[in-house]
């Protein structure tokens, strides 16, 4: 590689890295749950325009039919309004009308491989703390949005994505090839990659990089490659039926509950498999609305869980003839919508090793991968179609902690961040994401099947 | 009527009475279970072609598709091979092969009305006492059958069908009309009146009339008509999976009995009915064989019931869509054989009246007729026929008790026979039997629409 | 009776009316919900005093622990503010404080018997149509109160009460004997009437009379007694696990949704019985919070019924064993909550007869009593406590209906009130009402084992 | 170690073989399944005593409560009758009456250390094949007892033990310490190790060793140690209710099926647990004898298994709670008899090294050890005992497959025995297991601590 290419990057970094940190805070401060990401994902698409890249959006990006657990049609309107007065761009707007807030930007650079970065850029259903400790509140960028709050980093992903498409665009001339910066939503419940795979965004690239800030890991710590997520796939289950009067004519309802009932206990009672792990459970019951009134209709929130994608999908056939089959036994309609859907992956040991290079001569502490992260992460959907199109994929964890209680080992819940009200990371990490980013991005390209400069 | 018809009768009556006691015994000694009653049939088909009927046995009076809870195979075949050697009437067995056990004998006798008797011939599947207290044992016609008796006084009914076959053809000259006497098999469990009714025996029939001999009534008593029955309809359910080891691939199972529990709570959970009473039972569950293997076969025997008709038939119906639809919920498949059926039946009101005047007429004490009988019985289907083609139909109860033990109302045991090791009916009954019964067939041929003559 | 005394009702009601009318358009308008009747009881109990009535409110007619499907502590302390805005009276609800909002005013007058009333006075949780064709609209005294509304027309039975008590007061000279006049909080539901029975409001009462108006019924037309009510009891249920998450620790969890799928299923699965229909229903589910943990808490809304008490108590018993079982089969714990009860009971046959007479001689239509109600009214409580201490008692339907459509029988929904937002009905029905009460109250205290005078 | 020791043995095997060949054929012959072995262990004991062991035989060595999956009082009295007619040594059976048909012999020789050997005695419920390719039957020694076969090869371990019997008391010169011989009943179903355990007969014993033919594996190689058993708990559950009439009086019965049904699904549905696989299967399911009767008795037959003791003995504890409440759920009661048990465990490593270096010295092709076995054993019993006091204990593969079809590596069937109809073995591999248990034995005495002589 050449050599002054990190030099180029460690000169640009300080000019770029306040404005990175100031993208992170006005994210945090509008933050925005999935599918209504109308703000910051027009907001983007505007800025890499500006920076030059080719940006396309709405559904073109992200595929109608796929997109799963949307929220009502009312409050994606809502949204899409609010966007529009909190300053969200008015043009790329339009193209999301709906919830498609996905973003690819694309910057070609003469003949060369093809790179994706992804990051995701939804927040959470979780109420952001209003102590003063909390310093997202003390130095004021806590979210406006009642009940929303980015408290797994993602704003932080979606400032370093912005940061490395600035740097990308003034590094065009040592780059040969092309980079995709994929701006993803609703990660969170495994509901956003699969659409934007199912649009084709990841067409034709060879090499996709994910990453994560950790709050479990120390800033400066890197995890080269993480894998082994349980494949997961979510489902909301509506059973129709029909009322009565209970005391008078029972005969003449068709009980969702007592379907509702028995779909519960027999899911839980399908088999366990020889494969490995599998996991199923229901969540959430909802039914009924009188005392004395048949239940004409039953909701059920539902989760099953694989150590592998194909345990993982057995599962979920037998879940839905299970349903079905309940639903049926008491001359009721279901309906089962999925809400979600994440499947096994490895990060691609020749690129796991290719971060380790690079980590290393960046100075970074490089970790052991992780290989059995045991939660779900959307990602594995891009994963998974990099390399059955013969590509390679990583996702690395950033070391991001600020507590100051350091885990000897980075534990699930700071993989999936705290998700709690008094979540934050340490914001020294972009810079440490960007340095490393950029230098693989680049080192890729130039020389796609070799052995990392040392 | 013909005032010399009565004394006709009470001529005669003593010549057959000593006859149709000896049938009587021989039957009881002889005992055969539903469908089975090779001898008693093959011997009451040849004694009616003796006395002159038009005899008919076999397919053309039991029409196959329709006969329930048919014994298997080669437990038929064992039985007819019985038969043979217990000195059953070779010719009539031909006809009866795989348990066809009806036989129907008809009288023309000039123009007239058509008048059905039915009298139905099955054991029960109950081991005779031996004590000797117990009077077949001490006066030595106790079930030389083990398992097999009759626990319901149907030996009676036989016995006097064909003390009555016997007394018609010796009156031909005082009777005008057709006389149709139909042996029915397999009254317990209500399985066998269907395929008779279905073979179109009753075709033509203007009146018909049934009798049951009741302990708990005193001799010489006659409940005038009974009704009320319960409607029910029996099953059988098999449901087929496949077998798995349960410790090391249950996945690989389709567990029949998971599917049978679901079926059996979700049979006891049907709603009940604004319309009047229902139940449903399942009586026994068998599934599995091994510990460790997922039982690929389950067997249910269940029974639903009706204050109706209409409410017996919507509960069946439910109970198949429960039973499809929980062993398609576990992937296996499920067969429900039809085991017995009974629907509710009245008699009918001009016909009560009739035998009001003809038992008091003849001296008969006259109870109140029963109108909440509860318990089934298949002559109901006979009644149903009747009624529905514009005829009459009555079932009569016959006093038989001989236990001194005299109840103050006919219950509900005592209508439906003990069923126990030590039923015995008082014989002197089976005289009245045939003087009431007869006098009121001759006068109804006589006077179809009239009154009696009193 | 002293043949002044309807000469005297017949002065008195044409000056009482109009107050009357007004009153149930006052109550009307500002409905209220059982056990939040905070103004309508307090006015009525300070007229009552006015009126010379010797009046209790609060925790002595309403036994605590015996009130039913009480709202939250914070929603009574709301409703109890709201009354003290909207001109309820400061004194009384002083005593009503925490929901205690029955009142009994009693009128002693000499010697003889104890005659009591009882007038319920709670509206149900139905929003009040905003139509013109509403007259409570178009005449302006529709609830001001929103989902709230007198749909069954307790504010006419309230006054009527009232009514009652007024003229009583002004006919003292022409009594002789106690009147008790019982204001029943939260009838809805059958949940209060058990508490002011426990209270010993009826304690000495030798006659109880109730009514109800009948939109079903013409005005001028009585039903002189009813009986039949189904009894039933409603409960609701908490069943407390422990909470885990899903797909790491499954098994830490204590499961409440499969507790509660398991109840709902064995709870529809109690059996039927002989003694009459019996009704069981769980109307409304509601689990957990996630889609991933193990849900830690569910809540059951169910009711069972009974043709009689005995029935309707079996059937609750049984559930309460299965809703323990469940709970405990899954590590859980359950509370079951009394949310209603009402037994079955009938009319005294003596005086129906009474009733009869009385109405007669006012000239009113008399139609035949009502003794297969089949729905539910809480005075049966009362009804039963007066005919255990050897009194007598009634529920007399008044008709009501102005809906010009007639229809032939008073069927269920007119006994039980439309319940629908656009209730109403025919307020010359009150007077009716006020004239028959009253000259049954006087002729009872007058002769109160005699023949009324015709 | 003495270098004659296995000059010794060498000698000796030739003159043992035939007999113990024969033994072998006699005990296949006679087939008894677990706790009927009467004659095998009533001869086994006389031999034992015949070559100078000190014996001990019925309560002494196999403790009462703890005996598991024992057949009814009458079969074990009738198999206890056939042992005597089938030349059973009456001595020994007199202390074996009642089903207690364990043998253990003690040949104490000197100071030194204490060496078990276990060799389990019991045969299986499966009929023999008859085919004349089946070497039993073209040799003549096929099983004489209809349904019961070794299939399993425990005939085999039973003639081993008496053989190296006869070796140790030839051999006494050579030993110092004491050897302790396990003849254990009942090893399938895991029924009998736990009451040997309970009744102390290892005792301070330091060396455990266990082998098991296997024929998936070729005579001539060694599987040194075997762990990783599947911990398992067998449970016969009965649940008692009360019967009644299904169609006339429901509500009188306390429904056995109902509850059974309850118990199964909720069984099946108890969670995964975080720390390994568990299994739970209800393998059958018995209820009912009529069809309208509500059935009053069922049984279940089920199994709990876990990856580990922990796993398993949790299972079965919630198994048990669910039973219980299921059955309280409809007013039954519940009795849950354990039918086996079986822990998991590990060979010592230290000894599973030893019984690398012996084989290896012996010329035996050495595989490696199973460490995933996954099937039961209650061998584990007796290990985790032995464990437990500070012992070591090891189970040993001895390859004796006779099928030509040599599998690559020992698969599961294998290892538990065909269980099959045409099951045979090697008898070659007996003398390889002579060879390799009495060197073993030899050396562990002469050497506890030390590393085996090379």
């Amino acid at each position: 590689m050449n050599p002054g290419v990190l030099e180029r990057i460690d000169t640009l970094i300080p000019e770029i890295e306040p404005d990175m940190i100031a993208d992170r805070r006005d994210f945090h401060r509008f933050a925005e749950a999935g599918w209504t990401e109308f703000r910051t994902a027009s907001r983007i698409a505007r800025r890499l325009k500006t920076l030059g890249y080719d940006v396309s959006t709405g559904r073109s990006v992200c595929r109608d039919e796929t997109r799963m657990g949307l929220p009502s049609p009312e409050e994606i309107e809502t949204h899409w309004q609010r966007a529009h007065a909190e300053d969200g761009d008015p043009e790329f707007l339009e193209s999301m009308h709906g919830g498609f807030t996905g973003v690819v930007g694309r910057l070609r650079n003469g003949v060369g491989p093809t790179l994706g970065l992804r990051f995701d850029i939804d927040a959470l259903g979780v109420s952001e703390s209003a102590e003063s400790s909390h310093r997202p509140v003390s130095e004021g960028f806590a979210s406006i949005h009642p009940g929303v709050m980015h408290a797994c980093g993602h704003d932080g992903h979606a400032a370093t994505g912005l940061g490395l498409a600035r740097l990308f665009s003034e590094m065009r001339d040592m780059i040969s090839g092309t980079l995709v910066l994929v701006f993803q939503p609703a990660e969170e419940g495994v509901r956003g990659a699969r659409s934007m795979v199912e649009a084709g965004v990841l067409d034709g690239v060879d090499f996709m990089i994910g990453h994560h800030l950790m709050t479990g890991v120390a800033t400066g710590e890197i995890i080269p490659g993480m894998g082994g997520y349980a494949a997961t796939r979510k489902l909301d289950v509506e059973i129709l039926g029909a009322p009565a009067h209970a005391g008078g004519s029972p005969e003449a309802g068709r009980n969702a509950l007592l379907a509702a009932a028995t779909a519960v206990l027999n899911l839980h009672a399908l088999p366990r498999h020889r494969d490995g792990f599998t996991r199923i459970n229901v969540g959430q019951i909802h039914a009924g609305t009188g005392r004395n009134v048949i239940p004409d209709r039953a909701r059920l929130v539902a989760e099953v869980r694989g150590e592998t994608s194909a345990l993982c999908d057995s599962m979920y056939e037998r879940a839905i003839r299970v349903i079905e089959a309940a639903a049926t036994m008491h001359g009721c309609d279901s309906t089962v919508r999925p809400m979600g859907a994440a499947g096994t992956a490895e990060s691609s040991p020749e690129l796991v090793s290719r971060v380790v290079s690079i980590a290393e001569s960046l100075g970074e502490s490089v970790l052991e991968p992780l290989t059995k992260i045991g939660g779900s992460e959307d990602f594995t959907e891009m994963m998974l179609r990099i390399q059955q199109q013969g590509g390679q994929a990583v996702n690395i964890g950033i070391g991001a902690d600020r507590s100051g209680i350091r885990q000897g080992d980075a534990d699930r819940s700071a993989i999936l961040g705290a998700h709690t009200s008094v979540y934050d990371f340490d914001e020294q990490a972009l810079r440490h994401a960007m340095r490393l980013l950029s230098l693989l991005a680049v080192d890729l390209l130039d020389d796609p099947s070799g052995t990392p400069s040392g």
